[in-house]
């Protein structure tokens, strides 16, 4: 079983002070923080089990969700740490929970860590959790209208991921659309096509973890 | 052009009582008041355009998006009435936003009137509109395992829609487990599976709205 930490037992302090302090935590410890962020069902936890399966890089994971340890056990399942939030409720994480979440986990040797957020477009993209990367995942069935209508987490996205790209032959997304909203609100973002059923996209995912661990590594 | 209000333009009031201001504005009227809420791309403009195609039902529309009026565009292409609420960052509707979009919108001869919630499937769910019913929308690509996952919506829901059921031979969707989770957070409510983009599943909906418009005008 997954650990689980209860939102209600979690000190509350200021949010500033421990977003800098789960900040510095990763900045001794030279682990790179990634916050997932993307609608309910938009393949985070599958994204994270195709990053596992695909790769060799050494990660843990905080799952954040209102309830259920269904995604940490599917973490879990793969024989990587990791940590379930639940908000009861709550539509984010933040700062506190990261936190907290740290201090039950056993990161010797991680250097990546991922929170995958509350399914939710908007209220993640306003709570800094201390993280080097805020990552959009964004899924073909959902719509190419999506970077317009939620333009601040795309705005402040480190990359974009459009997952589920063995759906394109079936539904009718304008990939063009997306791209040159995108464009406009973040030119120069980082933008790959994953299909984390069969890999597709993965290998260029990981190179981009590995050059921000590299990056992070020798600051 | 659709009708745009700008949420920083409407008076603030208590929300409690605004709600009850919708209410009875909707009681005085017989007009049924459905606040549909699900996540980002799940389908509820779809779902929408579906219900005028596939049916003689009268209905207006309040459409609740973060930005853009893309969605009020799609409708009023429609010919049905429709004014978008712009929230500008607000991850949910509220009563104050509902009550100053009716009084732009001209509902002579209406008796049902949807609110499209933003798309999220956590914080709407606390805000009452003043509705008669909350409508769950959760498409097939989002996963079966989203009624445990955010089991706030589904128990408080009128009725349940599974839309997109054209994908369900290209994904691992488990309808049991989505049944069988559903029945255990709101054994009775009305479930409907839904595809849009053919019309299956339409008539069972407009069915149940016009069984809510009957009862709604003969009380």
């Amino acid at each position: 079983m997954a650990k689980v930490v209860d939102v209600k037992k979690s000190v509350m302090e200021a949010d500033e002070v421990l977003a800098e302090k789960v900040r510095s935590f990763c900045r001794d410890r030279r682990i790179v923080l990634v916050n997932l962020i993307g609608s309910p069902g938009s393949g985070k936890t599958t994204l994270l089990e195709a990053t596992k399966k695909y790769s060799d890089i050494k990660f843990a994971v905080i799952e954040g969700d209102v309830e259920t340890a269904r995604d940490a056990e599917r973490i879990n399942a793969l024989g990587v740490p990791v940590v379930q939030v639940n908000t009861h409720g709550g539509c984010h994480l933040e700062a506190n929970l990261v936190n907290g979440a740290i201090g039950e986990m056993d990161l010797e040797g991680i250097s990546l860590l991922f929170v995958e957020n509350v399914g939710n477009l908007v209220c993640p993209v306003e709570f800094d959790l201390g993280e080097d990367y805020k990552v959009a995942v964004n899924s073909v069935p959902e719509g190419a209208d999506k970077p317009m209508k939620y333009p601040h987490l795309f705005h402040k996205a480190g990359a974009v991921l459009l997952t589920k790209t063995d759906l394109l032959p079936y539904l009718s997304f304008d990939i063009d659309v997306f791209e040159k909203d995108l464009e406009k609100l973040n030119p120069d973002v980082p933008f790959l096509k994953i299909n984390s059923m069969n890999g597709d996209g993965i290998k260029e995912w990981v190179e981009l973890l590995e050059g921000w661990v590299r990056e992070k590594s020798s600051r």
